[in-house]
Order: C-alpha cells, then sequence, then structure tokens
C-alpha cells in the first residue's frame, strides 16, 4: 500500500502540476510541513467530500479560507465520476442514508481506481452498529487515512471503548495501541484526535500538541480536519506528513482564534479568518509536533 | 402521561448521574429556571436532532454554545437505536423526506421505550399536507412538548389559521386557547413561540416576554429553540419548566446580542456567543415570565 | 414566454398586493434597480429553495437579511404543492438525490402551472453527466432565468468549457455568445457570473460589474444569488432587471464587506449584514453596470 501511494505520486508527478514534497519520507519536520498551507494556495486542490448534513457549509467554507477548492456530490451516480476527477477526497459518515452509502461506496471505489489519495472519518463508530459496519468496510478499502477519535479509532480496531455519541469517552493517548494496530490491518495511516493529536503508519508514531478547548465548542471542526487532511494527501508525499500538516494547521489556526475570542460564536468566525491568515512562518514559530 | 413522565424521572434518578430539580412543578420561579444552564453545562446532555436541512448547523452550534452534546443521526436503521441512548429527542419535520419520516418514527418509539423525553416541531404544519399529516400522527405518539408558532399549532389543534410557508400568519396569543385544547388532546406540554412565547399544558399557563425582532432575522432560531429545550427536559422535572427555560434562555441571549448587534450576520455570531455566556445572576436578573 | 410572463404579471397584479415596477422593461437603469430592496423589504417575497444540502443555510440567511422568506420543501409530494404558494422558486441541482430531483420536477411544473417565476442554477453542469442532463431537462421546462457560471451556461449551450467541479474554468466573456444562443434556445433570460455578470435575454445584454474576489471565497454566495434573483424576479416585471438587481445588490454588499474584512470568515458576517443594510442610496452612488 505504501508502495502503491509512492507509485501513485510518481505518477501523478507526470500526470499533474504538481510536485510531490518530502522526498524523504523518514524526515517530517516543520520545515516540510510549513509549505503545506502555500502549495494548497497555489495548487487549489480539488476536494470531494461525502460528508454529513451537519458540517458540509463549514466544511466547504475551511477548504475555501485554505483556498483549496471544496466539492459535494452525492448522487451514487454521479460520486463516482466526480472522484475520479477530484484531488482527494473524504468519507465521513456522520449522517448517512442509504443513498449515501451507495455513494461513498462508488466514490471509494473511483478514487482508488483513479489512484486518489482518500480520508476515512468514522463518526461515532462503536455507538451504533451500522455506521460501525460500514466503516469497517471501508477500512477494508484501502483509504490513505482514517481520521477519528480515541473512542472512535478503538472501536474500528476491536478495542471497546467508552464512546458516546459524536463524542470520545477516551483520551487520545488511550488509543495510541489501537491507532498502530489499525493502521497495520487497514494498511494506511491512522490520525486520533483528541488533547494530543498522534499519527502512526503502524511503526512511526508523532503527535501534535497543538490546539485549544474552544476547538470542540463549535461543531464540525473534526470533521473540517478530515477535509483539510484530504486537501493536504493531494499536496503531500507523506500521508503521515499530510496527516501532521492538518493537525497542525487546524491546532494553530484554533490558538490563535482562541486569542481572538474565548466565545464559541466569534470564535467560529475568527478560526475561518486564522486558517487563511496561516503561513509558513506562524507554523515554525507556533508548531508544537513530536516523533515518539 | 404526566404520571408517566414524574415515573420516568424518579427512574432516571436512578439511573443518572442528573438530579431533578425543582421537586415541586407548580412552583416554577426564575429562581428554577435560573439553575437550567449550569445544569445543562454540568450535564452535557446528548440531544438527538431529526431536524431540517437548513438548520442542522445552526442547531448543533446553539446546543455547543450551552455545552450539551448535539448528534444527528439520520439512517432509519440507526435512528432508534440512537435515540434509546441520548438524553432527549428533537423531530422537527422541516425538511422530510421519505427515508427521514421513517427515522422519525423509529426514534419517538425508541424514546417512548426509554421513557426519554422529546419535542416535536411541526414547522409549517397546516401550510403543506403531507407535513401536517405526518405531524398529527406524531402528536399522537406521546410527545413531551410540542414547539411552534401560532400557526401551526392552531393547524395541529384543528383550529383554521393564516401560515405562509414557514411564517405564522397569526399572533401567538391568537393560539393560547389551541395551544391548551391540543396540550389536552395530546397529553402534553405546548408552547406556542412568537411576541410572547405562551406555554400550558392544558391547566397551567405561562408566558415568557423577553425576545427580540433580530431572532426572526436569523434562520432556524425556532428550531434552535426546540433542540434547547429537548436539553432543558432532560435536566429539568417539569416539562413546563423546561419549556420556559428555552424560551427564557434564547429570549435572553437575543436581548443581550442585539444589544451588540442590529445587523443578521453579527447578531447571529453574538446570539452564540450570548448563548455560551448566559448564567443565573443574567436570568434572574433579565428572566420576564408571567402566570397567567 | 416573454408574452406569457407579462400575462402573468398583469394577472398578479390584480391577485396579490404587489405592483409591478419599471412597466417600461426596456429602460433598465440604476433608478429602477435601486426600489428593488425596498419592495423586497416590503413585500416580504416567499421563496421556496431546492438546493444544495452545503448552502441551505446561508441561503435562507441571505433571504432573511433582505426581509425575503426563505422555504426549503423537499419531500416529492410536498413540493410542487408549495411551488404553488410560493412566490418564486429556486432550482439548484449541487447536490442532487434521487428524490430532490422528483421534487424539483414537481416543483417546476407546479410553478409554472401556477405562473410563478422560477430561476434554474445548473452547478457543475458540464463537469458531470447527471446533472447536465438533468439541467438540459430543465432549460426545456420554461425557466424565468438560468444562472450559472461560464463553464456551466457554455456546457448548456453546448460549447465545451473548462469547468472542474464548482469553479469556471473560463471567464464570464467567453460566454457571452453562448448565453444569447442558450437565452434563445431555452426562451429565459441567462446570467453569467464571473468579474462581470453578464445578463441577456438572447436580444439585450447587460453587464454588471460590482463584486469582489472575496465573493469567492464563501461557499455558497453564487448559490445565495440565484435565490436573491428568485426574490427579485417576484417583485420586478422584467427577469432581466430581477436578475441586474440581484448581480448589483451581491456585488455592492461583497464591496462593503470587503471593505470591512478581508478574511473569509469575518467578510461572509459582513456581507450578510450588508444585505440588510443595502437601499436605494446605496445602490445609486455604487452601482456599476452597463448595456452592450
Amino acid at each position: 500500500m505504501e508502495a502503491l501511494r509512492f507509485a501513485f505520486f510518481e505518477v501523478s508527478y507526470l500526470l499533474y502540476p504538481f510536485s510531490p514534497i518530502n522526498m524523504n519520507p523518514e524526515s517530517i519536520s516543520l520545515a516540510s510541513i510549513s509549505r503545506v498551507p502555500d502549495l494548497i494556495r497555489s495548487r487549489h486542490p480539488l476536494v470531494h467530500c461525502l460528508t454529513n448534513d451537519v458540517v458540509k457549509n463549514f466544511t466547504a467554507n475551511t477548504l475555501l479560507a485554505m483556498q483549496a477548492a471544496p466539492a459535494m456530490v452525492e448522487h451514487p451516480t454521479e460520486a463516482g465520476e466526480f472522484a475520479a476527477i477530484a484531488d482527494a477526497m473524504l468519507a465521513n459518515v456522520g449522517t448517512l442514508i442509504e443513498e449515501q452509502i451507495q455513494a461513498i461506496r462508488q466514490a471509494v471505489s473511483a478514487a482508488n481506481r483513479a489512484r486518489k489519495p482518500w480520508v476515512l472519518d468514522p463518526v461515532a463508530a462503536g455507538a451504533i452498529s451500522l455506521r460501525t459496519g460500514f466503516a469497517r468496510e471501508l477500512c477494508g478499502m484501502n483509504p490513505t487515512l482514517i481520521r477519528g477519535n480515541a473512542s472512535e479509532i478503538m472501536a474500528l480496531a476491536g478495542v471497546s471503548g467508552k464512546g458516546r455519541g459524536v463524542d470520545s469517552g477516551n483520551a487520545s493517548d488511550e488509543a495510541v495501541d489501537a491507532a498502530k494496530r489499525l493502521s497495520t490491518s487497514a494498511s494506511c495511516v491512522v490520525m486520533v484526535t483528541g488533547e494530543v493529536d498522534y499519527i502512526t503508519d503502524g511503526n512511526r508514531l508523532f503527535g501534535c500538541m497543538n490546539g485549544d478547548i474552544l476547538l470542540t465548542r463549535v461543531t464540525g471542526v473534526g470533521c473540517a480536519q478530515g477535509a483539510i487532511a484530504a486537501a493536504c494527501l493531494s499536496v503531500c508525499e507523506d500521508p503521515i506528513e499530510a496527516a501532521l500538516a492538518a493537525a497542525v494547521i487546524i491546532g494553530i489556526a484554533g490558538e490563535k482564534a482562541a486569542a481572538i475570542s474565548q466565545r464559541p460564536g466569534s470564535f467560529q468566525i475568527a478560526l475561518l479568518d486564522e486558517l487563511d491568515s496561516i503561513d509558513a512562518r506562524t507554523i515554525l514559530e507556533m508548531g508544537r509536533i513530536q516523533a515518539f
């Protein structure tokens, strides 16, 4: 799968005006991550979001704030056709209906055929049975990245957690072992979000310590992080780097927005403004990542 | 039904870390209502919202602003399972599609079986036939609270009103008699919203005079009030008190937001900020309720 | 079709408290356009929006900011019934699902029977096949106005463009000839949006030069323009004038909002505030339209 990803980026290098960054995927650093916002701004990756009804507007606005191009295409007949055109895809299972389940299946198959990266966000997996089964099915369809909170990742790894609706009942560090296991079984990178965001490919483990508690007071920040991660995947060679970039970008924007407002309404607006303003210098100054 | 509600709260007292407030439901006062925001903040009730597509994001953000936990679960297979887990449920018929009709039926049945309170918001009942029929069906399924504007409540009570789309063609005081009749026939509390919000269980009648005209210039404020009422139901023993608390909370937050901005965009953001800041002292100072 | 439109307005003049403005449709001027916001504020036209999931909330809030009355009714059984009640209708194909396709068909037929104006927004037509076919079908059902970007209008006119998802790959002036052709074949007014918004009925051609690049950084501004155009159609006799008014109103509000904030989050809020504040004097001072 990793080999296939590299093959994808080598092919895409020929087909796209996109040059992959960070040719040595072992050397993830703030320096390499700091380049990601400008890459997104120059390439405007088209991100196909099959996501939940609650967050579609906010997700699109976060992508536009970063100058990525959001698109939501929901009909099963169109979703596959569009996934092949888009640069990256997000499958978020937050408000599944039957037609969206079919659309996601089509889009995932098409993204895989076209060798486009895609993110699985298994919202509330473990808490409810239908989506848990569907998220497990998607884990077997070669996602590039799975992004979830501790309870969701633990549920997908077969470890019993304490999820309650969309909220995690577990701290992210409780889920590190589950994330490694899931990463190995699904052959993809796994990101566990929480006070620390952990990212692993089964061997390497990184953490991002950026963020602010107010990020949990606006609906869809986690879901938007999945969409931003998809945008990052389209401009980064290494999925670990892309996931880490998404964590750092949202985390720093959240810290800066919290410095502007401690109230959730105005914080949400400030967050979009900060996603627009984030640049390499800010990431080098404020980014807090760690290799374990 | 009232007896059943009390039984529910006595049972939930044993099962939950939630102690019911206001043991004497006759004595609703600003003092008892003023405790509700802090109860929500400490208990984070999980509110399952089956609501319309226009307001899902705003509804979730109003609940998060009050530190309740919103969740939207739409698939008929999941909606019932989730309603049993959640602390309260909202059924809003604003943008029904066939799958959501089925999901609402499942969720209502499950909420009733699990003795969880639920709110019916019969958006545009009376104006269009399919939803009018479905809202009447739901009136027969033991809602804890029905919240609507004057035209909607009059339509459900069988009185002809002047509804036009989602807007009421009638003032709320025109619907007081209809509300009492509907309350008796559906064995539940009814709230009629308008310049004065009226709340009745068929015998008792209360009014809330808080609010601002700008609340009508932001989409989904009424729908969000239904969701906040569901959150209140999960922490109040008496559904009348919960409905009155929802009216007072939205009304005061609207007055404070209108003092910050008279324009609808920035008013909406200020409203979320004020829902975050509202506390017992503010309710005691600004709350305007009346028993009739 | 134009004759029929005039007939409609003469009939509606009798049936409605709405008097048509601009009795001479040849003489479109800033003076006549400047009256539109106050007409909307006094008449509160009920605008039925069958639009995409990403923008429903923002669309409703833009209409409310202008004191129009938004309504989204999605069930196929209800959509037709409601379209006949509403003053104008919008059919936006951005996130079609099977049930919405049926609902749009019902609503369009009912709007035509009731002689209510309606707008087609063919989002991403040309880029994906199912919606392209459906948008072509709708072109044959007597829309009052088609509003799209250059790639979408070129695709519907049978000219190959460079659309990529929801973004146009073409400048609006490249699509003027296609717009004229589409206008003639669909017997309706066509608006091509871009740096200049062009509006034509096949013979006359007008341009609006108002706007700001930040309008492209908020999701759904174009979609909201379609809804505002529907509101304008309900208070203007000449669909060209209505389309031009919608372009001028959004464009000026965007310029004023950009003077308040250059960041997309706070710009979006300022845009809603400016839609609320726009008046005749502002349009006379800032409007930039041209007849070609």
